[in-house]
């Protein structure tokens, strides 16, 4: 699928300096070829500006002189994107509804959708107009899908799970897995059974293998626009606002409250009945033990402001020699105070 | 479906105080209706007692007299827990053998079975009474299930993996996956075939996405009642004890011997070959690279007895500022040493 | 199926000492019966030898003697993995094309492949010889994979990932979800299309639940001989070598460059954007925020040489009481400092 640059400038709303030619992809400035347009997002790469093969590169006022033709824009890596988004895709290889999937005679299906062979979907569901499910997909009982959701292969929605629209499920995503509720009593473990749901805004994207648990009683709820990368773990009754970012392995523990526009890098941890407020960013790794106050940058186990946290991460390696270091200090202050000693008896 | 409070006094063995009625559901203090039974387990909420619209209150004598009506109990939370089991209703939306699942005619299947659509089951599997496999499931050949499991969307046991009665497999839970045995030769890696199996107690719980790898040789075990989070790792040739709470995102590496009552906490990460006591208790985000002798609680990498780890957590924030105390103790002492040799020449 | 020994030691190009006889499995020397083969890889189980019921141990010249059969080996573990690799059958219980697979009429594929029950195959995706697919996988439009892979249950590869021969998929493993890439506007979230793909060298194998997310532009790619165990996550633009060992629950950030014989213990997370190089060992659970030379053995958070790592860990119990030295020293000093005033003054 090809575009011509004076058709792409108009749709993106920028500016194009030079003649007009026909694009067919995006690419980086290095790899992209003579068909290709690409950008410049940091200026570190501005090097590769001369030697790119690329048609047209998006770029700011400041480098588009030096080019044979270029899309001036204020941000070129938004304006990157969103020219991707013009040349992609959409993954896929089916179109209808198959045959070959079940759907419960009690679910209800908007126009416009595309069902895979093997994708199951129960009593109850309404799935809204124009949603993709691919093979392998589950959207158990009384599940709720709105518009323009795609669920890729193996997503499991189990039953009573709520999806605004334009929702994204990466394959073998799972919403509405029970919450881990146990008592132990002498010989045995009672289930404390988990009867809530869950509810998920509209364009949010939950990454492959990750899973957000069903609520005890009530509801997990993820906002708008929120972003789950994968093999993410939100436990039961979690809250978590809008335009979030929440990183690779990242787990929330049950019940804890996360405000809006938050960013959680890989691996962080967080306990459970905290209140994260709103843009709270918090580095990699990072054990949260406390609530976090609005607009905190933070990091570490425990985890602390974020200039503590840099500055530990720096000393941390110099930690066996601070050991050494205190030894050598008792030592010395004891031969002084020896010494001093001896002066004055 | 609904029951009236005698009714349900008299499943819990509880006594009822106030008049009888008919209640519907269960919920929160603050988000029960007049037609919910609600519960007090934590006395930091005793002041919504007043405010709740709840038809009953759970709570132990104490609390009940100031309550126009109350089941009275000794353990208000373990008895909500079980008030829960009575109103919550099993997930799904089919019954008896789908036509469209795939059973092997060598495959066994005891009566009461359900089995969806796109569900697999191998040569020579048995599965036993009462058991639920939702679509999308694989029960490898060999695989030998006890009464009354419930295997969720997606849910994959290798070949020869044994369950005992009353498990739940969560969506996406893997059981019998190669474990990770590998040999580094030259230019190329040996696989070690592992041909050992899996086999869990009875009541067991496996979180979405979680993963207990086949043996080597022999087995990996997790003995009965214990409940495994999602996401989490059990290396080949664990072995796990008797009702184990194991939280998400816990990794534990081969071999490792685990007793029974043990409890981790998310993302702990546990070495190889270790022996970890019963009754332990170990951290969040903790990282074990040493036995752990029965009823201890640590904590931290590496895992140390709780009171250390504690103070080690509390303290780590002032880790920077400790960098520079013993900084200016070095250059105090050597000023110190200076006048002291001064004042003696 | 059984072995005479004779033969097992021609196969394995090992020399047979004592008589001949049949034997039919393998296991470790404490659970061989009588028509198992045993070895002896570490010299700390030779107490095991003489106890041992194993019709045959493989060992090394130096412990033959005391045995009344012995197949001798230069390397008995890596000869072990052999012999195991003799014994072991695929797992399965299917042969041929299921009529209740998909096969989309583009899609095109080799001779003596196998496709189970509910497998879903796109558009020009192109299966090599001997391929084996399990119930529930997806292999997208345009998917290319060599002779020889094995897909256990639901592994999915997203469009167009490329697969070399011989690699294995342990079930629920995602090759080709969306990268993780978007930038937060004001009130909205524009996700940056991922429009790359992946491509996996020959003999890889992915572990159960793992996830490696498909290029922006470009690739992310993973060279031969490469394994990742469960639950790993390479994000996109991850270029890794060859030959490495990726432990459970790693996480790799986007476009950082992997060596190859790199060897990364279980948890490891390394940020985006860096270069690791070739035979470099991470230790369990560390942060690498930096770049890592050739050859280096680290650890820690953040990771550092593999010696001060050590140091640090065997340390890090004696942090609160570093810190009361501290405080003690700084006492001490100051009365001494006092001592030495009043004595001049």
């Amino acid at each position: 699928m090809g575009w011509t640059l004076s058709t792409l400038a108009e749709k993106l709303g920028l500016r194009l300096q030079g003649d007009d030619c026909e694009v067919t992809g995006v690419n980086t400035l290095e790899a992209a070829g003579s068909g290709d347009i690409s950008f410049l997002a940091n200026a570190k790469y501005a090097k590769y500006l001369p030697l790119s093969k690329a048609a047209a590169v998006i770029v700011t006022e400041e480098h588009a002189s030096s080019l044979p033709r270029a899309l001036v824009s204020e941000n070129p890596y938004l304006d990157f994107s969103r020219a991707v988004a013009l040349f992609a895709k959409p993954q896929g290889s089916f179109s209808g509804i198959s045959e070959s999937a079940y759907i419960h005679p009690e679910a209800a299906l908007e126009e416009g959708c595309t069902v895979y062979p093997f994708a199951y979907i129960g009593s109850r569901a309404r799935i809204g107009k124009g949603c993709v499910i691919f093979p392998g997909c589950y959207v158990g009982e009384d599940c709720v899908l709105g518009q323009n959701c795609t669920l890729y292969p193996h997503a499991a929605l189990m039953a009573g799970t709520v999806l605004g629209s334009g929702c994204v499920l990466q394959p073998g995503a799972v919403l509405g897995a029970d919450g881990f509720g146990f008592i132990r009593e002498k010989d045995r473990v009672q289930k404390i059974p988990q009867i809530g749901t869950v509810r998920i805004g509209n364009n949010v994207e939950i990454g492959a293998c990750s899973a957000v648990d069903r609520a005890v009683l009530g509801v997990t709820s993820v906002g708008d626009e929120t972003k789950l990368d994968n093999q993410v773990q939100l436990g039961h009754n979690v809250t978590m606002g809008k335009r979030c970012f929440i990183v690779s392995q990242v787990g929330i523990s049950g019940s804890t409250k996360v405000g809006d526009d938050v960013t959680m890098a890989g691996q962080v941890g967080v306990a459970g009945h905290l209140t994260i407020g709103n843009g709270v960013t918090i580095g990699p790794k990072s054990g949260v033990a406390k609530d976090i106050p609005d607009g905190t940058t933070c990091g570490g186990t425990p985890a602390v402001e974020g200039r503590t946290y840099m500055r530990t991460l720096a000393l941390m390696p110099k930690f066996p020699d601070m050991y050494k270091r205190l030894g050598q200090l008792e030592q010395e202050l004891a031969e002084l105070r020896a010494l001093l000693e001896k002066d004055r008896s």
